[in-house]
C-alpha cells in the first residue's frame, strides 16, 4: 500500500432494505477500487480500516427510514457505515496526518475516503488494545458512563439490575456500579455469559433469563427489597417484570430494547402504571447527547483499565467477510461481549 | 350542632374490595354516631366535613392491596377517606381551634375525628371558593404545578399536549402552559369538554378523542412538528400514539392512566422504543414528593386566581348520598371539571 496508489477495496454493501429478521444475505461483499489520496482542495482523509464495531443501533438503519427515527437509513447498494478504528493513509485535514491512528465513523470496507471528519477522533492512548476504541473507549463506554452516572443518579448501596449484561455496554455498567458500592445483578442468555458476569465482571448475582419461566419471580428472588436502578437493554417482557419490582423513586435508563428489534410490532408493556405509583423516572439515552463528557470519561476509565480494575470482553470475528454474520449475530445473542470485526491489525 | 353533643353521622363505607369496574353499590351509606369532642389527652381534632374531593387515585384504594402499590387500601366495612375541606368543631391540637377552616385528609362522612393531623392544613385564603381547596388550591393544583413546572422543564414556545385535559389537573396544566407562551392542545371525551378547553381555558386547540379513529393521525394534525411535552392522564392507546409524535428530547409527565383503571390487565404500550430513538424522559408524579413546594405554589397561583387569569371548573354533586356515584363517574368521564361532593356549605 503506497499513498496515491489505486488499490482494490473490499466492501460490505446493503443489498436491500431489511423487513423482519435480518440475514447475512441482506448484505453483500463487493470489491471496488479506491485511490489512496485525499482529493486536492478538500479537507478529506483516506484511512485504512482496522476494527469495525457491531452495534445494535445498526439494525434500524438496515430498514427503510420512517418518521419515528431520526437517523437516516443505509442506502441499498451502498457501503454500510459504523464506528471503526483506522489508520490514516493520506490527509488534507490539519488535525490528521499519515500514520495517525483514529476512531470514529467510517465505512465497512478496507479503505475509506472520509469527507465528513467531524466524527473522526485521534486515538489518545495507544497502550491499550486498539479494538477498545470500538467499545470500552468508544461509544459503548461513553454510553455506559453517561447512562449510568448521569441518567441513573446512582448512590452507594443501591440495587442495580442490568439486562443483556454481558454486552458491550452492560458489562461496563455493572462494573461501574460495583465501583460505586452498589449491589449488582445481571441477566444474560447463556451459562457462559452468566459465568462471565459473576467471575470476570464481579457482579453479585447473575441469571440466565432463558431458564426463568417467571421473570417477575426471578427478580423478586434477587431483589427482595426491590430495584433502585434498571439499565434497560432488552425491552418487552423483561421491562414489564422489572417495573413490578422497582422501588419508589427508581430510575430506568433505556439504552436499547434488543429483544424487540426484529419484531414487526413490538410487544406491549403493561405495567407502566408503576411509573406513577412508584414515581419512577425512565429516560432514553443516545450517546450523541453526551459527547461533551468524553474527555471526563477518558480521565475516569483509563486509570481503571491500566490498574486492571475494569475488564472488557471483546468477541472478535476475523476478516471483513465475517462482518455481516457478526452483525446479525447480535440479534440472537451469539456474541459474548462486545462484537468486533478485525479487517486488518495494522 | 354543639361541641360535646353526640350526633348521628352519615358515612360512606366500602362494602367489599372491588374487582373490575367499580359500581356505586360497592360503597354503602350508613349512619353511626359521633361525639363532637376531641378525646382528652389526645391532640385530636373533630371536624365537620364540607367538601369532598373525588380523585382517580382512589380507584386503586378500593381494591385489595397488592405489592405493586404503596398506599394501603381502604378496609371493607370502614369509611372511605380522601381530601376534604372541613370546619373544626373541637380541637385538642395547638395548631387548630374551633371554627377554623381546614383542608386535608378526613373521612367521607358528616363529621370526622382526626387523630392523624399531619395531613390537615389551615385554609389560608378565604376570599376564593372554599371548594377550591379540594382542587386548584389543593392536591390537584400542586400536582399540575409540580408536574408541569418541575418535571416537564417547559420552555416558552414549546408544544404541549394534555390528555383528559378538562379534568382536575389537566385544565390547570393547560393554563400554566399558556401563561408560559406554549402552544397547547388538549384531548377530552365530549364536545362540551372540548368547548371548555378552547373557550374557557384558552387552549390553542382541542379534540374529542372518541371521534378520532386514528389518534396518531389526530396528533400529527395538531402537531406537524411534534410534541415537546406530554402531560399524561390516560395511558394505553393515547400514550402509544403520543410516543410516535414526540420530538427529540421530549418530556412526558405521567400523572395518571385513567383509561387503564378498570382493566384487569392494562393495555400494552408498544412504542416505548421511541424513548431511546428520541431521548425522551418519562417520569411518574405523585404529589407527595412535592409537598414542600406548596407555599411557593400558593404565591404563584393565588394572584392569577384573583386577577381572573386562571379559571377553574368544578363539577359539584350535592349531598353525601351522591358521593359514591360522583366517584364512579370519574372512570367513565361523566364529570366536567374537578369532581367535588358538597356535604354541607358551612
Amino acid at each position: 500500500m503506497t499513498k496515491g496508489e489505486v488499490v482494490s477495496n473490499k466492501q460490505v454493501l446493503l443489498k436491500d432494505y431489511v423487513v423482519g429478521i435480518p440475514k447475512e444475505t441482506d448484505m453483500v461483499l463487493s470489491t471496488g477500487i479506491i485511490k489512496l489520496k485525499a482529493p486536492q482542495g478538500s479537507e478529506a482523509v483516506v484511512v485504512k480500516n482496522l476494527y469495525l464495531s457491531c452495534d445494535p443501533y445498526m439494525r434500524s438503519l438496515l430498514q427503510k427510514h420512517d418518521r419515528f427515527r431520526f437517523f437516516p437509513s443505509y442506502t441499498p447498494g451502498s457501503v454500510i457505515t459504523g464506528h471503526t478504528v483506522a489508520t490514516v493513509v493520506d490527509s488534507n485535514h490539519p488535525n490528521f496526518k499519515e500514520g495517525d491512528l483514529v476512531w470514529g465513523i467510517t465505512g465497512w470496507e478496507e479503505y475509506s475516503l472520509i469527507t465528513e471528519t467531524n466524527f473522526l477522533h485521534k486515538v489518545e492512548h495507544t497502550d491499550v488494545p486498539l479494538s477498545y476504541y470500538t467499545g470500552i473507549l468508544g461509544m459503548s463506554g461513553l454510553t455506559a458512563y453517561a447512562g449510568f452516572h448521569e441518567v441513573c443518579s446512582p448512590k452507594e448501596g443501591e440495587n442495580v439490575f442490568i439486562s443483556a449484561a454481558s454486552g458491550a455496554v452492560g458489562q461496563l455498567v455493572g462494573q461501574f456500579a460495583k465501583l460505586m458500592g452498589c449491589y449488582v445483578v445481571g441477566s444474560a442468555g447463556s451459562k457462559e455469559k452468566v459465568d462471565l458476569l459473576k467471575n470476570k465482571f464481579g457482579f453479585d448475582e447473575a441469571f440466565n433469563y432463558k431458564e426463568e419461566d417467571d421473570l417477575d419471580a426471578a427478580l423478586r428472588r434477587y431483589f427482595p427489597e426491590g430495584i433502585d436502578i434498571y439499565f434497560e437493554n432488552v425491552g418487552g417482557k423483561m421491562l414489564d417484570a422489572v417495573l413490578l419490582n422497582m422501588k419508589i423513586n427508581g430510575r430506568i435508563a433505556v439504552c436499547g430494547m434488543i429483544s424487540q428489534s426484529n419484531l414487526e410490532k413490538p410487544e406491549g408493556v403493561h405495567n407502566l402504571f408503576c411509573l406513577v405509583s412508584k414515581q419512577i423516572r425512565m429516560e432514553g439515552i443516545l450517546v450523541g447527547n453526551w459527547l461533551h463528557l468524553y474527555p471526563k470519561f477518558l480521565d475516569f476509565i483509563v486509570p481503571f483499565i491500566k490498574e486492571g480494575k475494569i475488564s472488557y470482553v471483546v468477541d472478535t470475528a476475523e476478516g471483513l467477510d465475517k462482518a455481516p454474520g457478526a452483525l446479525i449475530g447480535l440479534f440472537s445473542g451469539r456474541n459474548v461481549g462486545k462484537q468486533v470485526v478485525v479487517v486488518a491489525r495494522e
